[in-house]
């Protein structure tokens, strides 16, 4: 069976969904990540409509040939008719769909003008996309060593402002063949107490956090790394210290960890014991075709580590500074290795 | 009064809304069109809520600081309890909310949890936002002008392929200062074909099609140019030369249309005049801070233009090619200019 046929069974499997309905999103480009993630394209505009024994892809004229070159399964373009086109193609059973992958006038109009029986399978859609496969794994390591090189060269104060050094970032990326996996962070001096500060015009001085990563084959990396330069920032220095120290120790005792509730306590723990603030954030997330994706690393996430990526990021923030430290890791054939 | 002032009030002028409410997104470096729209800030992972008389931020903890730099109104940290403390910030009256701008998932926990009686107010949001003021035309000009200029004096040919002439605009996006809009659609001979071609490893010939469009400050810029090597190909630049000939007749005529439909009808009956086939995406598009927004152009839209600033793409597609030539147009004072 292939992946695609294997994402669909993992799908279906002890679910009473009679059918799966995704959608692409609207701009050239791009497509949804559970979208690209069960019909294995990107094509814009469309519909894919999944059951137990195959599925369609449903699209405009105008992406046809596209559609057809680059999906799997079979495609058909709407008539006049697009909601009874795709009622016919859900049927009238329970269909399953993302609620945070869709938005609520899109689902508004499927209930109404389609009629369709939508059934919120955002748990289960999220889990099977978190359980990522060897391959998947592959892409995710190629992203991580792309954005790792990147972010070991660098030489921050060459770029002088935030600004600058983001945009360099994002060169960077595309010199690599890559998009930017968000919108890096960069934050001089007193903006690192903030953790999702916005690059602006703020000249770099002797320290600056960067959080980045790149988008590589549709798999995300993100990493955080500290520059400090000259001497001085005694405590900005060790505080970075401890929090690499508690990422090393996060992934040492992941083989402990269950769930994403069993991380984020550990991480509370070690962040304790190493005389740091409460984090204000979480932990960490799991990474894929997402940024932020399964499993969720709270206080109260039941969510399974078993086959996941993470990227674990401990930190600490003061008024005047703040330092994180993020690297990624997956759980591959039940062992945990750095990526 | 200033503007951001000024767009709540028209936001609820004639409504019977006791309360608006948006949430920016949860990614840090970007925040939702509506939400950047009516706050005049763009802080990730926080809601705005505005009413007759003000308004109010909630955020994280963790966005704190950023949000009380950046946004004129007032900002308050979430609680233990955000359900509570939203509820208590909208109140029991009728809550406008954009439903193209949430997900499902947002809009039903937001329904649950917090009990709140949120009112599809899609088409007043999006009206309000659609009537440019002269500071925002202003904006849109300078992203115009980028995107102009970069298509002006690009050589194609020297990039070798559709992807690395794709990762060259979007680096000069970047020397500018500016984002990308919308990934760049770079179509090189037969692949023109496809109005939404994704752009591949396909080597560039003598031909090839461009839409590129920067973000700067927000304000998105549309244009689409087609670029000819050597002798021949003289269908495809008679073609073209009628697509910038029907885009010139449409400005024209733009003081005649009163609404989406109006131009929508008189691109279609150009075309026929103009003996190219009926074409198979609408014949532009409303552009602000989102690169499709209102006034929708299509043969039933009845979005007023007035205030509005348009990307006209009169197109025609064949099997072996397409042509598109694609402009931006304001509605200023009671005037059309091409921006």
């Amino acid at each position: 069976m292939d992946e695609i046929a294997r994402r669909r069974q993992m799908l279906f499997s002890g679910t009473g969904f009679s059918a799966a309905l995704f959608h692409s999103g609207g701009l050239p480009g791009g497509a949804s990540a559970p979208f690209s993630y069960f019909s294995g394209c990107s094509v814009d505009g469309s519909y894919l409509v999944l059951n137990r024994r195959g599925g369609m892809l449903l699209t405009h004229e105008m992406n046809f040939v596209e559609a057809k070159e680059k999906c799997r399964y079979p495609v058909r373009v709407f008539g006049s008719k697009p909601a009874k086109d795709l009622k016919g193609a859900c049927g009238r059973g329970k269909i399953a769909f993302c609620p945070s992958e869709m938005s609520a006038a899109r689902y508004f109009a499927l209930r109404k003008k389609a009629k369709l029986r939508l059934v919120d399978a955002g748990d289960k859609i999220e889990a099977v996309r978190g359980r990522k496969s060897e391959g998947e794994v592959e892409k995710l390591a190629a992203a991580a060593r792309i954005a790792r090189k990147i972010l070991a060269r660098l030489v921050p104060w060459k770029f002088g402002t935030e600004e600058r050094l983001a945009a360099h970032l994002k060169m960077e990326a595309l010199r690599q063949g890559c998009e930017i996996a968000f919108e890096p962070i960069v934050a001089a001096g007193r903006n690192s107490a903030h953790p999702h500060h916005r690059s602006g015009s703020a000249r770099l001085g002797n320290f600056v956090l960067v959080d980045f990563g790149v988008k590589k084959d549709g798999y995300c990396s993100d990493f955080t790394r500290c520059y400090f330069r000259g001497e001085g920032m005694a405590r900005e220095r060790e505080t970075y210290g401890k929090c690499r120290k508690i990422h090393r120790d996060i992934v040492k005792a992941l083989p402990k960890c269950k769930t994403g509730k069993d991380v984020a306590l550990l991480g509370a723990k070690l962040i304790k014991e190493a005389g740091l603030p409460p984090l204000i954030h979480s932990i960490g997330h799991g990474i894929g075709m997402e940024v932020h994706e399964f499993p969720h690393l709270g206080a109260k996430s039941r969510d399974s580590l078993g086959g996941g990526t993470l990227a674990i990021e401990p930190a600490a923030y003061f008024k005047k500074f703040g330092v994180r430290y993020e690297g990624m890791v997956a759980h591959v054939k039940g062992k945990w290795r750095e990526i």
